[in-house]
């Protein structure tokens, strides 16, 4: 397994007033502040930002108005307005939504066909304009990952694409800008945070006893911190917790040394309901994760155990599949603590016979592919996923 | 705090059959090969890179001889090796001593004047030539490290110098090349790695508990593992646990978030003593560990009984400074269960009232210099560690 992590990380309080160094080490001369809803403009991040561009002589235009599941219209006219204005540089100033349009973004810069055809799998990229990131909400790790995630409003499709290109070149990770996140969007972080740690955890292959208890320790660390900060969202430490756990969540670390990639089912099932139902990510993964848990854990419950002794700290009973079994309740006592779902009438969704089908048909890509890795799921398997979470 | 970790990093079996690859995506076209004893040549490691390179039409000049605490004269060498051959690339072959000469040949190679200004500090390195790692022995974390550890015969000195210049492009990390390591160097290393992360872990300043609890899972599974390799030095497991402990002690992960420094206090007190009598380093700081920690406990021994709760699961006793004391004298009695020294008479040397003089002025750097962040130690503190560890 390689593992690249080329993002330049500044930590702390007054992170963001570093974007004007950070351009300039990157020879940024033109650059797209991207970003989300006008509230990074009220609240007076963008002035912080556009000041220390001002002072460096580098030119901006501003692109807001990304959405959550970002669009892939939008991420479109960046690319037109990159092209138009000659930009060099994208900055995203937002959450995972903002970075991954400008991981879309730059992608299209520098690609003479359509975006999509990344995201389709018919194409692969060879290249990225460069992004960099002040981050606002401590949740999908997209700012050290090599990932991208956006909808396509034609058909509802939400596609992902990895490669190292997208990769930001600097992020600025200041915990006190995550203190105006809502409660409801602090468990979806907390939730998304912990599942990119957990989709690879569940791999199939071998990895190293390292990796394992790092994870966990993460984990145990992000529950923690998700309760605290919703207690009290100025909670420092615990934003500081959070911001820094969504980074390493995402960034390979969690997977380090393993030889198969992560399971990744959830995921992708949840992927589906966001693209039809515009769900946030971090509910939908907790309204899918234990139905999707007691669906595979009999492919080897010590894993399954294995977590419950060392996040939980439960003793093993000598019965392993009932110490799997007491890890997923405990799981589900978990989200349920902090007011996230455990299945979908909790989401918000009860889903149709005909909608069933629609979903296991778009997540096995039409029957074209199967999903995850520690049980393999075939399109069956993900539609009865899907009922048994209702 | 930055963090920042742009190396490329292959972990697993095989990982030193890409170099190749590694070197041409470098764009590299004359190599130093630099490696020390002449065992990476008889065990057929060193025609599997070179292959490589001729596979790839790639020029090379192989430079062996590097001693554990790598010389000076040998670096300087090395310089002049690049110079005259036009080479642009340096590949160490072997363990932290080879890397860190690869590095200081790194930086004389774009410098102009003396390499050993950057180690005295007299000037600061403005840029290095790549280096990219093959490792053959887990220790010293350098592979992924911004430091150089240099000796300079002539007076014994032994002097670092840290910088993201000195970050190797690319490691290639197999663990089975460590299967022939000795039982003393595993020891050594073992201890090396968890000295790392130690000394980020007694900083004084504020910092993450996701990055505390990460530090003690990785200590943890670092003692396991360090046993498990002795006893069998074939356990792909433990030598790769040993492996990326030794990178990720290093990296910045460990001190990711934290508001100060570490401590280093040890490394630089053990960088005298390896300095004038050439012991191995991870042995060396295991001789002072416990005394240097009963010296400055006081500070905090919170601290300390926090390591001692959750490495050593110690419950509270409700006397925090006893807590502290049960931890160190836990930490001794895992060193000597690896064969490790936890004095100075264990590890061969009873320095004379003179010597002791003569390694307090240069650790001071002739009362120049403070040591240390959880207590600050001024020359008569280090005295006072080095005549108490004997």
């Amino acid at each position: 397994m390689d593992y690249y992590t080329p993002t330049k990380v500044v930590f702390g309080k007054d992170a963001e007033l570093r974007t004007g160094e950070m351009l300039r080490e990157q020879n940024a001369t033109d650059v797209l502040i991207h970003y989300g809803s006008e509230r990074v403009v009220k609240s007076g991040l963008m002035k912080k930002i556009t000041d220390q561009l001002d002072k460096e002589g580098i030119r901006y235009t501003l692109l807001g108005g990304v959405q959550p599941n970002p669009r892939l219209a939008l991420a479109k006219k960046g690319i037109e307005i990159v092209r138009e204005k000659n930009i060099g540089f994208i900055l995203a100033v937002g959450g995972g939504s903002v970075i991954d349009s400008a991981k879309c973004i730059g992608y299209g810069s520098v690609y003479d066909g359509d975006v999509w055809d990344f995201y389709t799998g018919k194409a692969k990229p060879a290249g990225a304009m460069k992004t960099g990131v002040i981050l606002t909400l401590s949740a999908t790790g997209s700012e050290m990952s090599d990932s991208s995630v956006i909808t396509n409003d034609e058909g509802g499709l939400k596609r992902g694409v990895n490669s190292d290109y997208s990769r930001p070149a600097f992020a600025l990770l200041n915990p006190e800008l995550t203190y105006s996140v809502s409660p409801y969007q602090t468990s979806c972080g907390t939730v998304d945070i912990m599942m990119h740690t957990l989709e690879r955890f569940f791999h199939s292959g071998s990895g190293l006893s390292l990796t394992d208890h790092l994870a966990i320790a993460l984990i145990g660390e992000v529950m923690d911190s998700g309760k605290k900060a919703l207690a009290n969202p100025e909670d420092y430490d615990a934003r500081a917790n959070l911001m820094w756990a969504s980074s390493l969540s995402h960034n390979g670390l969690m997977q380090a040394g393993n030889d198969q990639r992560g399971d990744w089912a959830c995921h992708q099932l949840e992927h589906e309901l966001s693209g039809i139902w515009d769900v946030a990510h971090g509910a939908g993964l907790a309204a899918i994760w234990a139905t999707w848990a007691r669906y595979v854990y009999k492919e080897n419950p010590s894993r399954f155990a294995f977590l419950g002794e060392f996040l939980f700290g439960f003793a093993p009973s000598g019965n392993t599949e009932n110490d799997a079994l007491r890890t997923i309740a405990a799981m589900e006592e978990f989200f349920h603590s902090i007011n996230m779902p455990i299945n979908l009438r909790e989401l918000g969704i009860n889903p149709t016979d005909e909608e069933l089908d629609l979903l296991a048909e778009k997540a096995s890509f039409f029957s074209k592919r199967t999903l995850g890795a520690f049980k393999v799921l075939q399109k069956e398997d993900m539609r009865n996923i899907y009922e048994a979470a209702i």
